[in-house]
């Protein structure tokens, strides 16, 4: 049946509805015009549709307008609850619903149910780009996709329009919960960056050179330590296999904390993983690797 | 006179002390024995001069006849007080100093004008490396120096032997500053990681291709954010530059605590620089970019 169904549409209709038009569904909308697709707008304040109007674009006088226009809908809206209050009166039957809406990994795992409810197949995508990047291959951006297997296949090459597209699987909450686990990696690296600074700051450093090797430092260290990460914990062994173990680490850690204090900086963007270290060494891990602290924090 | 007493050793003398053999003093020994180069050793404990002597190294009976040995003096110990007690009886008249012991900035000043009052020149060194990297240079390890800008351009050729050298001031502070500052920062980026971790552990992600994923993701965020921040700060101008401004950030922010509360995780490693924005926020520079922070650290 899913054969027969996508033979009807063997080559990628290259149309689309989408609705949302803050800065990034804009973004969206005009990668897909600029490659020439046929594409039907909608937002809740209609003049941000305009400028879109004036490029080709088809503008809907209502979300469920929109939802009939195509079968392919894109949504990019504020938050899950505006996903549920916009389509409310739209017919979902037979659509494919791409919800680029940000929200957790319990929302899209809810917002697929919901989706299914009404006859609709649904994917998620959690967008690991900023608006300046869509419609340029080359800023690296992408979308994490998950839901149906069918659908990303089906409609593939146009999600891979405006930005690349990454498929991590069948769960819906897969792509959201990826999504919020690589920016809480960045928002982690950020706050070490804001420190590293606050320490620099007031001497004579000279903040290019110093912004080089802090840049070249960061990308050095993030590979082998991610690697090292993920082969423990898909082998559940967190023997030592850096050149220092956890004690050592805590033992070194003590002159990151004399310096700020020497500068006037405060530690509270150190102390909670030096204190997740420290409880680590407590409860026996100390002669084994960080990884042991993944499982501490859950 | 610098001139004329730098041109009676107008070629470096391939010849060294070398005191503290733990990891790294080995490692460095060694990487200068495979280079040709005549080196003096010492250490504490005797026993881990053995396999050095077996090398071709000469093992020194006290510390004194170590700094005696050669012109050139490099001390790797345990802490800073550990430099102090060592060379407590050596004479170090006319002795270039070169100090690889781990410290805090001040531990290197005050360091240098000991060093100084002994009539000794003095360079402190913090090392980006961990043994197994020193001889390896496609490892890509390095040296950061500060101090006695002759002292180094006499050594720089004879530093560079084992790992690669950087000088990056006169403040002998500057080395052990640049150097907690860059762990620093490393050890927010390994809160982040842990989290990340914490969050897909137990879901059916395939650990390889999300750490894949995040690897990458880090090293493309590094470059930019470090760059910016630096930018900013030489400017002081903090307006925004990123696509989102602070106010936009701490709304986004909440998707990744309600999302690591979803999975049971603990959001320690997060809380101190959402609360961090907030206060960037409340303090009035929601419509700014989040180098202001840098400021609020201190």
């Amino acid at each position: 049946m899913a054969n027969d169904s996508s033979s009807t549409f063997s080559s990628p209709a290259r149309k689309l509805s989408l609705l949302g038009l803050g800065a990034m569904g804009t973004a969206l909308a005009r990668a897909w015009l600029a490659a020439g697709y046929e594409v039907t707008v909608w937002n809740r304040t209609p003049a941000r549709a305009e400028p879109l109007r004036a490029l080709g674009a088809t503008v809907a006088d209502s979300a469920a307008e929109a939802v009939a226009a195509h079968e392919l809908v894109v949504v990019c809206l504020w938050d899950d609850a505006s996903v549920g209050a916009t389509l409310d009166g739209a017919d979902l039957r037979g659509r494919d619903l791409v919800n680029l809406t940000t929200g957790t990994p319990e929302d899209g795992r809810a917002r697929a149910a919901w989706a299914a409810e009404r006859g609709a197949r649904f994917l998620d995508g959690g967008i690991m780009a900023v608006p300046p990047m869509v419609g340029v291959p080359e800023a690296g951006g992408y979308v994490l996709y998950s839901g149906s297997a069918e659908l990303f296949a089906r409609h593939e090459e146009t999600l891979r329009v405006p930005v690349d597209a990454r498929y991590v699987g069948a769960d819906a909450g897969q792509a959201a919960l990826q999504d919020v686990a690589l920016l809480s990696a960045m928002s982690g690296m950020f706050a070490g960056i804001t420190h590293a600074f606050a320490l620099v700051r007031g001497t004579d450093v000279r903040y290019g050179d110093f912004a080089a090797l802090l840049a070249d430092w960061l990308r050095a260290m993030a590979g082998p330590s991610v690697g090292t990460t993920a082969r423990q914990l898909e082998q559940g062994v967190y023997d030592t296999e850096a050149p220092s173990n956890l004690a050592m680490q805590v033992a070194g850690n003590a002159t990151l904390l004399r310096t700020a204090e020497e500068r006037g900086v405060s530690t509270e963007l150190l102390t909670p993983y030096a204190r997740l270290m420290e409880r680590a060494v407590a409860e026996g891990h100390g002669d084994g690797d960080g990884t042991v602290m993944v499982e501490l924090l859950a």
